[in-house]
């Protein structure tokens, strides 16, 4: 037995549930919440779903992670939204919120085994409109700051009409899961003699040379954070 | 009055419903065919959207088009292709379906300005599945396709027990509009004269050098259609 000093590290994983265990390619699934964080950090837009008059919608979004919370928000007129209801104590929106990167072609010899390399994260849950003042200028702040690290503290801060016009949906990371697909073909061993050329062809992403607005104050300087960016 | 021989050309967009006139920024919604047609072509992914339970799943998956008609595949086994039913007459699965690209990071003065360009297309239809052997080749191919244009003639085709495995959806391109947003800042003209840095962060997507596969037959030169991608 340890000590009574001994501290408890936080779960290092997602709990697995009916959701979230992939009927197919299990192999490729995880939880490590190190790699949830990441994929989810790494991307722009997730393509949010919810249910409207029984059927499904998607839409892609801009979103912030602040440790195990995701941040959305819109306008408090847009309709997912409005479904979440006004407050905090509501019910809520079911949502599935799903944010992927390709990183890579497979090109197999049989068009059978021809595939994508992938990264994906997937989050269940139910979200609900963030009404606590502090968190939600967090919440902004991290959405800003999803576009580019730092950016909040660079940028005009929404004043009481912007935010009042801005609701912010809260998805708890809980129900979670990661799924990814790396390395080369998995062709049939009787197909490895084919004449046909395969391989992977990686896919790159990068950043252009930033084009500052034409009214920009003259002599303002391009900030560090982003001639990091397409350096 | 014009000749019995003048033709009628095909209708140029898809005519707008209630779920696809957006509640905001409905400048940036569009029903042009040929725009819809480009985004879906350049994408690698959509994220699809069904009802599992009453509650929304979206997951990223491979498609390929055939004029108006867009195809996802999976096995047999998969929950959303199960849940589609196992013949082309059946009751369908209520889908949306969601292709987007990020274009540019737009970094305005005010944190709510902040925006990204992008453009995206979201179908809302219900999904058959495939049941035609024609069709169905058809459409493997146009998965192939999809990932590079011209693969599946240089590819070994499935054999009947690789098709019997995969499951087809079609998806009619019928309910269908893109949002698009490009440009630069939209600040609040007082903003103006703020010290931030504003602008935009094109975002850039290319191909790495295609790596061939280990057991790549000594001699197999990389074939036009993907020398030209790297190019």
């Amino acid at each position: 037995m340890q000590g009574a000093e001994q501290r408890t590290p936080p779960p290092a994983a997602y709990t697995p549930t009916d959701r979230t265990v992939p009927t197919r390619s299990a192999h490729r699934a995880s939880y490590d919440k190190e790699l949830v964080h990441a994929i989810l950090d790494e991307g722009y837009v997730c393509h949010l779903g919810f249910v409207r008059d029984g059927a499904p919608v998607v839409l892609p979004t801009l979103y912030g992670r602040v440790g195990e919370r995701l941040y959305v928000h819109g306008s408090t007129g847009s309709r997912p939204l409005r479904t979440a209801g006004r407050t905090d104590a509501g019910p809520g929106l079911a949502v599935c919120l799903t944010v992927t990167h390709v990183d890579g072609l497979v090109l197999a010899r049989s068009a059978f085994h021809h595939s994508i390399n992938y990264r994906s994260v997937v989050v269940h849950g139910v979200a609900h409109q963030v009404t606590d003042p502090e968190e939600k200028r967090l919440a902004l702040d991290a959405l800003v700051d999803h576009v580019v690290p730092g950016r909040s503290r660079d940028a005009r801060p929404a004043d009481a009409k912007e935010s009042a016009a801005t609701a912010v949906l809260r998805l708890e990371l809980g129900e979670v899961s990661a799924k990814v697909r790396t390395g080369g073909v998995n062709d049939e061993p009787e197909d490895l003699s084919l004449p046909h050329w395969a391989g992977v062809v990686p896919l790159r992403k990068g950043y252009g040379t930033p084009v500052p607005d034409a009214a920009l104050t003259p002599g303002t300087e391009l900030p560090g954070y982003l001639a990091a960016l397409s350096s």
